[in-house]
């Protein structure tokens, strides 16, 4: 048995991979793979409208929303937000908070003026910037709620005098936001809504077609809306998979139970990171992720040898990444808590050996 | 038992079906879904490797070509196409030979000037217009080399004096080119490569790097040549089963095998479609395509009957675009041919009865 930590693509619901592996062979009953299907057949559309009706429900989109399924990841987003809400000369506020939060402002200054309005950079992002004030006149703000690599978190967003642009791809799902408060939201798929190759956009409308540059058809969000995502032949499967895991969502209990869920395993998780002397947490407590715990080991020659014993009970996925080092378990929507109690004992074993 | 003959997304071989739904519940014997992994993963990176090393092999890719997966489909091709190539107050030239040469074309003019050197659209391109001239001082010259709407296939390139880019969308790896004859080619992968979600591009690397604007980091096919295709999370599962199905390709015999059987499924289609009175062809013999066979029935009010006579065959996705009227069959690499028998024996039998 595989506990799978990975940091994205990342797991999904057993029950969710059963059913794909079903829809490759035979899709609904249509004696048909869901990778032969026309994207115009009726079938597939009903599956594009239940996936964003889930959205839309389980985050209670207000209405003057859309949403959105693209492609090209969040890495695209970054580029999009900017060719669409940044006119040229105008100045975009920026929040640091690592290394996804950098290449999104390195995009938008091909398009504009970038004000970051402040940063953890000082720190290696250990931290999450409070205090700082958002200029008026900014075309909009931009910030990361969940930073993969650094494991620190959002707990909550700035009031914003301007339209909050937010790459959620770590968390959205995890836990309630009030997508009101946003202007637009992105997020590559790979966490907590499907499989890689599909992204999802929810967008204010009124802030769309203020920009006078011309935009090509498939980075223009109101192509895509026009086009009910499927301006051009969406990620079909991605996008199928993407309804399995909401639908999954759902029957759970929606995000309420799923949030309650995530605190429970961070919160096991950060207590034995504190109680055990071996190990300790890399960012301030306050900003800790629930959905990227990352620690390392007061040892760092310690580091090799638990790695070996965390994988050898079934731990996937958890080294941490180059920049910060040490171990990085991410504690996705899917991963079950038990998951998580091996990892503690795998802590508990190795203190109780050293 | 279907027999799908649908434009695309479109049939794969039943055994690619197989591997990949098996791929969904365990990849590799790691015991952990394909929709789960890293694309990190050294397990991940050897099937990006082997993807891209069968299409070098089966289209025997000459060095100094780079071989990419990206996403966004054709139709993010036609910006990027002219966003990478194209300089401003420069001009392109564009074959216009259909709806999707037309969406090129139209991309293209948000980023340079574009001058149409041919068009069949006097004719609602039931043709592949011949005896043009490409300027010399051109970017590039641009081309569809399969039109999937109105059933024309280019045969033939012009000889070019300037870099081609070709829209291979629905008849790459269906028959034999030359690669060393393109600056550019682009597929949407959903046709004969594998399912939606992954874009294939082959670009000659010497051509890159000469315009002067900033270009996206997602956008610019230099970023994605350095990043192998993996800059950001690439779409996992539509490359693993694009390599899936390369390989039963390769199996097959590669290009010359598989041609040799195109050929013959759609000689044998046009042939009753010329034999059968109540049938014709809705293009100049010449340009017929061998993917995207279009037939209209000399009585439009059989239409209705007939469709309904084939589904009862079990004939999908025959109904032709709203562009064209009448039918369509798209005869893919994975179409057997006992369909294309099949559909041919509604259409005597159609005419018996009629």
């Amino acid at each position: 048995m595989k506990h799978n930590f990975g940091a994205g693509p990342c797991i999904l619901p057993q029950e969710v991979f059963k059913q794909a592996s079903q829809g490759v062979l035979n899709f609904n009953d249509t004696g048909l793979s869901i990778l032969e299907i026309s994207h115009r057949a009726p079938e597939f559309i009903a599956v594009m409208d239940e996936a964003i009706s889930l959205v839309k429900e389980l985050l209670n989109v207000p209405t003057g929303y859309s949403v959105l399924f693209l492609q090209g990841g969040a890495s695209l987003q970054f580029a999009m937000v900017a060719m669409n809400l940044l006119e040229e000369g105008q100045t975009a506020a920026y929040l640091e908070t690592g290394m996804w939060a950098k290449k999104a402002l390195a995009e938008a200054k091909i398009f504009g003026n970038v004000n970051v309005v402040a940063s953890s950079k000082d720190a290696n992002f250990n931290y999450i910037p409070k205090n700082y004030s958002i200029p008026k006149d900014s075309a909009y703000f931009h910030c990361t709620s969940n930073n993969t690599i650094f494991g620190t978190q959002l707990h909550n967003f700035p009031a914003s005098p301007v339209p909050v642009a937010c790459d959620m791809s770590s968390d959205i799902f995890s836990r309630s936001i009030n997508v009101a408060d946003f202007g637009l939201i992105y997020a590559g798929a790979q966490k907590n809504i499907g499989p890689a190759g599909a992204t999802l956009v929810i967008v204010k409308d009124e802030i769309l077609g203020k920009v006078t540059r011309q935009i090509p058809s498939m980075l223009n969000y109101k192509t895509q809306i026009e086009g009910e995502s499927m301006y051009n032949t969406p990620p079909v499967f991605s996008v199928f998979v993407s309804l399995l895991n909401l639908r999954w969502l759902k029957s759970k209990g929606g995000i309420a139970v799923i949030e309650q869920e995530n605190e429970a395993k961070a919160k096991a998780l950060y207590t034995e990171i504190d109680r055990n002397p071996l190990f300790k947490g890399t960012t301030t407590v306050e900003d800790r992720s629930n959905m990227s715990v990352c620690f390392v080991m007061e040892n760092p020659d310690h580091e090799k040898a638990f790695l070996k014993l965390a994988e050898d009970k079934g731990c996937v996925g958890i080294k941490g990444h180059r920049s910060v080092g040490g171990f990085r378990a991410s504690l996705y929507n899917a991963l079950p808590i038990t998951s998580v109690h091996v990892l503690i004992e795998a802590m508990q074993e190795f203190q109780e050996k050293n």
